[in-house]
């Protein structure tokens, strides 16, 4: 087997890998990334924040690697040292680049900040070098090709900075200079409230399929089916796709939420707008978290009007007019109290649906009868009696788990309803 | 700065790594272990499921690293090459070890599973390597010691089976042989409302030491400082660490919000509690984001009463009692509002505190007055007047940012009104 002589590698720069404070999801990030591209991807590197190890690392790579991909050491701190390694590895000056400074002390404006003399070094590049404009964060990266045939691209540690400044600026740099030249293309169909194993089952003669490719993947709570095909363009892409995409959408009707970008919140959105309806919120365990999900979405303030966070029995009572007496009959985590937090906040907040959530989130507060991860999610529609749905979540992935599976819950049973 | 002749490299290897399909959660794993172990770990490797290339790697890792720390590549498919491929390296011969299949054949008798030929070459490992026994899988590992002043550890790619032969077999070998004889400890320092920039300047001279060290990091808003030593135990390690801890909570102040796991809501919890206030929030452009960091405290129902998310104006004026003037002539993003959001929550739900949040989060809704990113945050104590802050957390980070920016920033103004 020889190397492909047009093979990229990735480098992360930073102690803190080294001393596993932080996972390197930015390897992952990019392994996928070159992946979608069709660049073959052979070797990833971790090296610290200590110069000669940076460019004995560099010096191996740049005779395998064609194209060397760096995450880390652009910061201001003295301990940031991967452009001015590079700089010296290969014997270049580095050359301080106003529009870089300006963009800095704009960003830092913005922020009502003052930009420190340290942040100044953040504007040094290697001569020749080209500028990779950082939109989200102060320190740009560069594309830099500092001799023939090795092309050197620099990012930030930070994944949003460098998951932004690789979409808008190294793929399209990538594909002019003709890397990518066959692009894989897929589809992601997203479910909630289906076991995988189940949809797995479902969807069995579809996961066997060689062209395009089905594959399964669950996280968070959700299941996702990723139809992927390799093609020159996009066009042809879809068109080994999409009728793939459409016998699963028949498939698994209502369980399939969406599509690629689609989130549950994103979709109840979309249903709300169309038929032209409101909807408010009423939190117990959740603690805000279902009213956060909602309006995640820029412009869901005209469909989402408010709510109530009601995390003490009282404010149960005072602002949503839950009746004392249930409380005590049937304890805050039940059905009918589901049932009246929905209606109390979709007539308080006059929206068409009021959604509702109470439950134990725990890791204490669990009964017999009522044990950690026990949910009532309630739901009420204008001149209509509420209903409530009782999900057990369970304990053993904890509070944080059975807090997000509920606020989803809500979103998704909400969206069967509308559907 | 030389090579440190005892260090560790960790080498994974799997194509699966290199396509983004899994994340190495393996080698953060080992670099806490080994950072917890002492022992210096410059270099990590990734590399596919490649004899030639696995080899280009370790002949690498040879010369720079005396322990050698593999993972992945010991199944019983085609593509598991890593014992097969060293043994070429070193042109040791493979030999089967009958204890190993004795102990895979009742591991799968155990599971009511048939062994199948290919688990055989499970049981081949380099002559004069020791079994590295896998208490939870079926596939051991080895460690050998193919020449004088190398070794090799081989683990499963599978992360439990991998931990618990670390932990188990590993670690005690390694302690025997005389690594790891000092432990790194550290406390890491955590920082709100200063940029990791003018806090690095505010501790520039601490920057430089050498024991402990201090190393900045920045991320999600905060800023860190680690506080590193190594030492024979606990004891010394806090005496080198504690008076450097000291002197930067006394340069930063107030900036200093916490110490390892704190966070803001539980450092905010704490000190309610000890005051024995209660708080409720009214949001806007956090939707709920507030009440939902607050209640990631287990516990946190002790203080935190609940809220009301005001996102339509007439929510803020039904629900809050802000004044519909303030409204028309101040607009729902300004500094009297802010005032009204917070008084009105904590009046409506009796509570010590009320902390409110109303802001433009994007990308649309700015003005040339007020741009994506202006946010106030006001704060109401007991039979007091409220007050606001402007914050201008920009627009160029996107709306999830400027909504986290505010929910922490809420806390964190809380925070210093409770110090």
């Amino acid at each position: 087997m020889t190397e492909d002589n047009r093979s990229a590698e990735v480098i992360s720069i930073g102690t803190e890998l080294l001393l596993g404070e932080i996972l390197n999801t930015n390897a992952q990030f990019l392994a996928q990334e070159l992946a979608q591209l069709g660049i073959p991807h052979y070797y990833q590197t971790v090296v610290g924040d200590n110069p000669l190890r940076i460019q004995k690392a560099v010096a191996i790579a740049c005779e395998r690697s064609r194209l060397l991909i760096f995450t880390g050491g652009l910061g201001p701190t003295p301990d940031d040292l991967t452009t001015e390694t590079l700089a010296e590895l290969f014997n270049v000056p580095l050359v301080e680049r106003p529009e870089v400074l300006e963009d800095m002390a704009r960003k830092f404006a913005q922020r009502g900040r003052v930009m420190v003399p340290s942040n100044r070094k953040q504007a040094l590049l290697p001569q020749g070098a080209e500028i990779l404009p950082n939109p989200t964060g102060s320190a740009p990266g560069m594309i830099w090709s500092p001799r023939a045939g090795l092309t050197i691209l620099t990012f930030p540690g930070v994944p949003s900075e460098m998951k932004a400044m690789w979409r808008q600026t190294a793929v399209p740099y990538l594909m002019s200079q003709g890397w990518g030249q066959e692009i894989i293309y897929s589809r992601t169909l997203r479910f909630w409230g289906v076991a995988e194993s189940t949809l797995a089952e479902k969807v069995a003669p579809l996961l066997q399929l060689t062209n395009p490719t089905v594959a399964p993947y669950a996280g968070n709570g959700e299941v996702r089916l990723r139809v992927s095909t390799k093609a020159p363009n996009e066009a042809t892409a879809l068109a080994t796709i999409d009728p793939v995409v459409q016998q699963i959408q028949a498939i698994a009707g209502a369980d399939c939420f969406g599509v690629d970008d689609d989130s549950l919140a994103s979709v109840v959105g979309k249903l709300l707008m169309s038929k032209q309806q409101t909807v408010a919120v009423a939190e117990s365990c959740t603690g805000g978290g279902l009213g956060h999900l909602l309006t995640t979405i820029a412009g869901s303030s005209i469909y989402f009007k408010g709510g109530v966070i009601a995390y003490d029995n009282q404010v149960k009572v005072n602002l949503l007019g839950v009746k004392p007496d249930t409380l005590v009959q049937q304890g805050a985590v039940s059905e009918d109290v589901a049932c009246q937090m929905a209606v109390g906040v979709r007539d308080r907040l006059g929206t068409t649906w009021g959604l509702s959530i109470t439950g134990i989130a725990g890791p204490d507060g669990g009964t017999e009868t009522k044990p950690v991860g026990l949910v009532y999610i309630g739901v009420a529609e204008s001149n209509q009696s509420a209903k409530a749905v009782r999900f057990q979540f369970g304990s053993f992935r904890g509070r944080d788990w059975v807090r997000w599976l509920s606020a989803c819950s809500a979103l998704d049973l909400l969206r069967r309803q509308l559907l």
